[in-house]
Parts: structure tokens; C-alpha cells; sequence
């Protein structure tokens, strides 16, 4: 339904606000990608002129008008007071069919309540769910919640199985995804009394191959092809793996420059080689992560990003546009809103 | 108190017992660490002939016979039942003061239960943790809880806190530690309730100097000396970032094997150095974790653990008692203990 479109970028949220977001954007347009940059007029409008030239309106880029910015000291309900925050002003254009996506760098929080109260969740969902999708030794694997809530119930996590499913299937192409509930034992009944509870509820979830139980480490051995947990032990285990896998880069980097002469000949050699596993690794390759479960597809990325993670972001986000990635989780929440329904009713 | 003590093996737990269990014991003997065996007396001696001649009894190794073992499908409520059970006579020779710690690499719940039951808590201990402690961009990092509590009270954490800062002071030697509590957003207020109340409590408890808040990011990037979780959290983040590690270089190794004769050359020159990273990132090399809590040492290790793996566990738990770990956490733990009192007095 909103193919054709453009993506509505937030060009005033983020680190690196708003070069980084008009840097990306171009190098996306001149890739076909249409992108509608949010924010100060007057800002971006330099910016375009700094990347793409005064006749930046060859490529696919537009502005529209956005006088505000939400601050990274800003409390999220912000977003609830004042309409031309740049974000809000994104919202509103997917909301109102001006665009297909949003995809925002900025403040994490902000983002999620203006989605929530801009689009509203679709029918089924409790909450939404951030959606993180990274290589492991099988492939990828998708995890869900990462960060949009701390804390949860046993309800909230059968809709990010659902939701988890939903983006392996439309976005890996998987047809019937297995789902993985991560705990800290493999057999039923090992975990916390969230999981527990969860374990009961999601072997009765229609729509899902549920797995069963797996443990952290099966995040990365490729176990199960979505891995569901709480937004807080999500959001601590992502993080984690980023850092660690930095620093891990690092080691390897330090060693191979750190050494004799033949050390450092070995290292010429095998750079190419070593740069795309480092290249895997890089969360800028992937840009951002869908908040699942409101009625209109939303980019989160890192307050951090740089262009390429803003072009990535802008890349993926139109690849979950082809892929229907919105119907496709409104469809997997439908046998939920029925069983649901038939509860009450 | 208990230096010139043997470390009690229990060498039937794991699943390559008791070859791999007495092969680590013979060699960590040989380094003067004395070791009594627990176990079956008959498959141990059969094993120290194989590993170190008939004249074993010339090393520090003793057995002590116990008849039967846990089974990894049992209940670790079996431990309560069964006092001939391997983890029970190894626990016991440490409470009758005839060894200075357990090393056990077996069923995790079955040595939880032995231990606490067998040794019970230190004053001020509402329960006991398991502490890990890894290589990070910094050196290295104290992180409690990593599974001995599936469901968490900020009372817990309180002790974790405090257990975590003696670790790191009776063994990394670091004065005084700080210590992170594990959340998912750097600022006060940032996380689910546990986190929040926790907060509260760590800013006022005493022994401890505490940092604020940290995330999963922090635990690689050296933020802080200790980081304090909840048993869930801290398991899911450990056994994923072992996993990690293994994934990435199984595909470093994938990379340098697979290219051209140019890489295959270049492989051939950096392998040492890269030896000396793989070697950071093998839990082998560390062996096994201490429950801290309980009146003794007790060192859980993978129940996969190698020869090698035993043998770092045996001469980890002699560092232990040399650094005299024990007595450390138990003063660390006077300060929570008078404040309680003084509380409920």
C-alpha cells in the first residue's frame, strides 16, 4: 500500500545531526531510494547543497519543514507537547500516507512514544517490540524485545514471538521460522518466573514453530532462527555483543600490528580477508532496527550513526517496504487478535 | 585458615569423568597443588596409573571414596537425599576443615544445593552468587550474578554487589573496586523495577564503591571493576558472549583458510598472534567460577570441561585460598551484616 513513497528520515535526530543524515539519505537517493528529509529547512537544505550539489533536487529528495528538536536530556513524553518536534513531523507523514517508513537516529524513548501515540498499535499487540537482526554461525538470527521495554509480562513476550516471526519470514525469507524462548536452562521449567509463565503461553500460540527453551549461547550457534525474550535482558545481551565484538576486532588488530616484521607481512596478507568478518560485524552495515507492533513501519538507529549507518538504515528500510514487513506482522497477529477476541467475547 | 589443605575434585562429576578430571589433577599436582579425589575409588586409581604411573602417590593426590554420582537429568534436590553422592563428600571434606575448596564440574543446580546446604551462608547473605570474571578492553571484569538465582530481589543484588567487590579485591588485587549496576540506559531511573530499587539500596550500602548505572556495552568497554546483575540477566550475557567469541573465531579462522595462496601465506605468518587472542577467549583457560556466599570455597566449572579446564579450575581455587578469598568476602559482608542488625535490633 505504500510503495512508491518516500522514506521520511528524522535529518535533526542523532550524534552526528544533521550531516551524517543528509549524507546518508543522498548516497541512498542516488540509489533509487526516495527519502523525505524532516527537520530544519534551512539546515538541510545546506547540507544537500555541501553532499549532492545545487541540483540536489535531481535525485529523489525532498524537505519538509520541521522547527523543533527533541534534546537527548529530554524526557520521551516530550514528543506528547509539542507537534513540530522534527520526529513528530516524520510520524505524522507516515501516518498521513505521505510516507512509507520512518527512520529515526535520535532519542531511542522519543521515538518509541511518538510512534505509539502517532500510529497506534496494531490490532493484537500489548506492546511494541524493537527488532534486532545479526549474523551467527548459521546465518542470522532475530531477536525481540531489544530495548523498548524493561519491563514485561507474559502476554507482551507472546506478541514479540509473533512479531520476531514475522520479520524472519518477510525479511530472511523463512517460511515458518523456529522460535527460541531464551532462558538459563534448556528444559522447561528452567528460568525465571516470567519465562515459566511465557514457556505455557507460547506453546499454545497460534502462528509460531515454538522451539522451546534456549540459552545464550544459542543466540550465537544459530539454534533457533528467532530468539524471544524481555526487552531488558534483550536490550543488555545486544549491547553486550556490539561491545564485545569491538573489542574482540581490536585484540586482533593490536596482535597482527604488534609483532615482528613477519607478523606484520602475515597482517598485509590477510587484511582483505579479515576486513569482512569485521565488515559483518559492523552495526553501521545494518543501519537500524524496526519497532514492530504500530501500525506504520519505524527505524530505530543508534544515536551514534554516521552516514553509512544512516544509508544502510535507509537501504533496509525500504527492503522491509518491498517485503510488506507491516501486513506481514499485521497477518501474524491476526491468530492472536482472534484467540483473543474468542477469550473475551 | 585452610592453606597446606588439599582442594577437594569431585571427579566423577562432567561429561568426560573422571579421565578428564584426574589428568587435570595430575598435572595440576605436579605444579605442588595437592588434590584429593572424590569419587569411585577403583575408576580413580585405574586413571591416576594411566596418567601418572603407579607411583602417583609420589604427587600431592589423594582419593577419597564416595559411591555414587548425580546424574545430569536428576533433581539437584537429589543432593538432599543421597550423602554417598560425590558433590556431598566433596562439600563435606571442606566443612570438616580437610580441604580448602570444592572444584566440581558437574550437575550446576545439584552443587548449588550441596554447598549451601552442606556449608550454609555467610552472615549477611540472602544468596549465594556465581562470579565470573573475563577479559575486557581494560583487563578484566568482575560480573555477579551469572546463574545461582533465576528470580532476583534487590536484597540479592545487594550481596552480589558486595561478593562481586571482594572477588575483585582478594583476586585482581584492585583496592577499591567500582561497581556497575547492569540496566538498560545509563541514567538513574533507567530500567525495570528490580534495577530501580537496587539502585536505591547499592547508593547506600556500605563497603562498595558504586559507580551508577552501566549497560551491556560497559561490560567490554572496562566502564567499571564489577558489574552487579540479576542471575538471569548475568547468565544470558555470559553464555552469549562465550558464544560469541567462539563464532567469530571459528570465522577469523574461516577467512584465513579459505582465500587465496597470498592469505593462506599470510595465515601461516600472524597464527601465533592470533593464538594468544583465542587463548583470552577460551573459558578453558579460567576453568571455573566461584559460588560465593557459602562458609567455603566452592569453584563451579563447565560440566564440557576438559583436562585443561580441570587443571585451570584446580589452580584457580589455589589462588583463591592463597588470596584468602573466603575470609575476604566474609568481612566485606560484616558491614551488610551490622547494618541488618541494626536494622532488625
Amino acid at each position: 500500500m505504500s510503495e512508491g513513497l518516500p522514506i521520511a528520515l528524522d535529518a535533526m535526530g542523532g550524534d552526528h545531526a544533521p550531516a551524517a543524515m543528509v549524507e546518508g539519505a543522498v548516497r541512498a537517493a542516488k540509489e533509487g531510494v526516495a527519502v523525505v528529509l524532516v527537520g530544519r529547512e534551512d539546515a538541510i537544505t545546506k547540507e544537500l547543497e555541501r553532499f549532492a550539489g545545487v541540483n540536489w533536487k535531481a535525485l529523489p529528495l525532498t524537505v519538509v519543514h520541521a522547527s523543533d528538536v527533541i534534546q537527548m536530556e529530554d524526557a520521551a513524553t516530550e514528543v506528547r507537547r509539542n507537534k513540530n518536534l522534527s520526529i513528530n513531523v516524520a510520524v505524522n507523514l507516515v501516518r498521513h500516507k505521505k510516507a512509507s517508513a520512518v527512520v529515526a537516529q535520535g532519542h531511542t524513548g522519543a521515538t518509541l512514544v511518538s510512534a505509539l501515540f502517532g500510529l497506534g498499535r496494531l490490532a493484537g499487540v500489548e506492546r511494541p517490540a524493537i527488532v534486532s537482526n545479526f549474523p551467527n554461525a548459521k546465518g542470522r538470527v532475530t531477536l525481540a524485545d531489544v530495548g523498548a521495554n524493561a519491563d514485561n509480562r507474559p502476554e507482551f513476550l507472546q506478541g514479540f514471538a509473533l512479531m520476531g516471526a514475522a520479520y524472519s519470514s518477510a525479511m530472511q525469507g523463512i517460511a515458518d521460522p523456529s522460535v527460541g524462548l531464551l532462558t538459563i536452562g534448556e528444559e522447561e521449567g528452567k528460568g525465571n518466573a516470567l519465562v515459566n509463565e511465557t514457556f505455557d503461553l507460547l506453546k499454545t500460540t497460534p502462528g509460531i514453530r515454538f522451539f522451546g527453551n534456549v540459552e545464550g549461547r544459542d543466540i550465537f550457534k544459530g539454534t533457533v532462527d528467532v530468539v524471544v525474550t524481555d526487552g531488558f535482558t534483550g536490550n543488555v545481551v545486544l549491547k553486550a555483543a556490539e561491545a564485545e565484538a569491538k573489542v574482540l576486532i581490536g585484540w586482533i588488530k593490536e596482535a597482527l600490528s604488534g609483532g615482528s616484521w613477519l607478523v606484520k607481512l602475515g597482517a598485509l596478507l590477510v587484511r582483505p580477508a579479515l576486513r569482512g568478518v569485521a565488515a559483518k560485524l559492523d552495526p553501521a552495515e545494518f543501519g537500524a532496527q524496526p519497532l514492530l507492533g504500530v501500525k506504520g513501519l519505524v527505524f530505530i538507529g543508534h544515536g551514534s550513526s554516521d552516514a553509512k549507518a544512516v544509508y544502510s538504515a535507509l537501504i533496509n528500510a525500504q527492503k522491509a517496504v518491498d517485503a510488506k514487513l507491516l501486513e506481514k506482522v499485521a497477518v501474524k497477529l491476526e491468530g492472536l487478535t482472534k484467540k483473543l477476541e474468542e477469550k473475551e467475547g
